[in-house]
């Protein structure tokens, strides 16, 4: 499958090799192509320069958030909190019309250190936020609450099995979204659906909690189960 | 030990029947202690009357805030969210001076019905409210993420196996809540110290995803289990 993802940090080169792997075709989008292509420096959170990462992934290519929006069959959100908007109004509508959008995005604000805020939360979210502004879109809130590695590698801790939470208002495009999760290694059973994009205020909220048990265990490779 | 409660609600209500099977003296702190004891109708949140469970624990004293924190050694709030900081103002400081005081409030908003938001949240939290307010008192903030069958009997899912974050700025405090803890079934290694007060705003951002999965398992016998 073609799919598009917004973003080049660390989490949509880890979304996008994992693809990959899988025989899929993945475009990253980004503001500006020549620039992202060209980096040669770490980015702001200590990813390698994005020139190295795209020399061992040559078969992804980058183009404008509009050009990967076009390419993808599904695409992904993978932007930074801030510039998740921002990055879906330059792909447009158009290109976006009626696909689903893995919506990844946490509305971190560093401005004061770690751990980091939120800019937006308790009765609003990011990912309603988006489904607002692009009604037309399909989103599905999913794997905001854990950090890359885990994505794309859920055995990596407990033998995979761990809580993942989605949620969305088109219940096809959460079943599609399960089966690509089904591909990572998800197993359904632990995909957690908690209803509409309004549940994004709870998966969202969480990462107040995530943020501070990473500065606790100082690795990212934790995650929830939930037990009943 | 003498133990000082606010609140007569279901939290309440759990612990002093569980401390008192512990050997301990409860003394609960309410506004009007006669309108308390006399109340023959469920509660708000569809608790059995209070005269009815008074009578099944004949043990447990009823006194005002300030007698309760009189009376404890130790206090523990379960008062409501909006409840909680009056409370405290009419237990008032000498009769709480110095000792450990366990905050189980939530600062739940129901004013727009399930789910709740919150009243305070992500830059602040009602445990750093309290520490605030009350700077002798030594708040350790514990219990407030899930509910109160598991507090009282962890063993209730996954044989006990699951994970009770708990903060606060006082290293002693946090030492002596967590044998109290200890004694109520909760193993050392399930306890999640986070560190400061301050981490209340994780702990309390976490009941924004808490009702959520509530609202889908339909049941609150479900916690959760940080896994690495």
């Amino acid at each position: 499958m073609n799919i598009g993802i917004f973003g080049t940090g660390g989490v949509a080169r880890a979304i996008a090799a994992k693809l990959v792997s899988l025989g899929h075709s993945v475009k990253l989008g980004t503001r500006n192509v020549d620039e992202t292509k060209n980096r040669s420096q770490k980015d702001a959170m200590g990813n390698p320069p994005f020139q190295e990462w795209l020399e061992k992934n040559p078969s992804v290519t980058v183009g404008t958030f509009a050009e990967a929006a076009a390419f993808g069959e599904i695409l992904m959100n993978a932007a930074s909190g801030s510039g998740s908007l921002p990055a879906l109004a330059a792909a447009g509508d158009t290109a976006m019309n009626g696909k689903i959008l893995i919506d990844i995005s946490n509305p971190l604000d560093f401005s004061k250190g770690f751990p980091p805020s939120l800019t937006v939360s308790n009765t609003d979210s990011l990912g309603e936020q988006i489904q607002r502004a692009h009604p037309s879109v399909k989103v599905v809130k999913a794997f905001n609450t854990l950090s890359n590695p885990l994505m794309v590698d859920p055995q990596l801790v407990n033998g995979g099995d761990h809580t993942l939470p989605i949620c969305g208002n088109d219940a096809d495009a959460k079943q599609k979204v399960t089966s690509l999760l089904n591909s990572f290694g998800w197993k359904s059973e632990n995909i957690l659906d908690l209803g509409d994009i309004t549940n994004a205020r709870g998966m969202e909220a969480f990462l107040l909690l995530w943020v501070r048990m990473y500065g606790s265990f100082k690795t990212p490779l934790f995650q929830f189960k939930i037990v009943k």
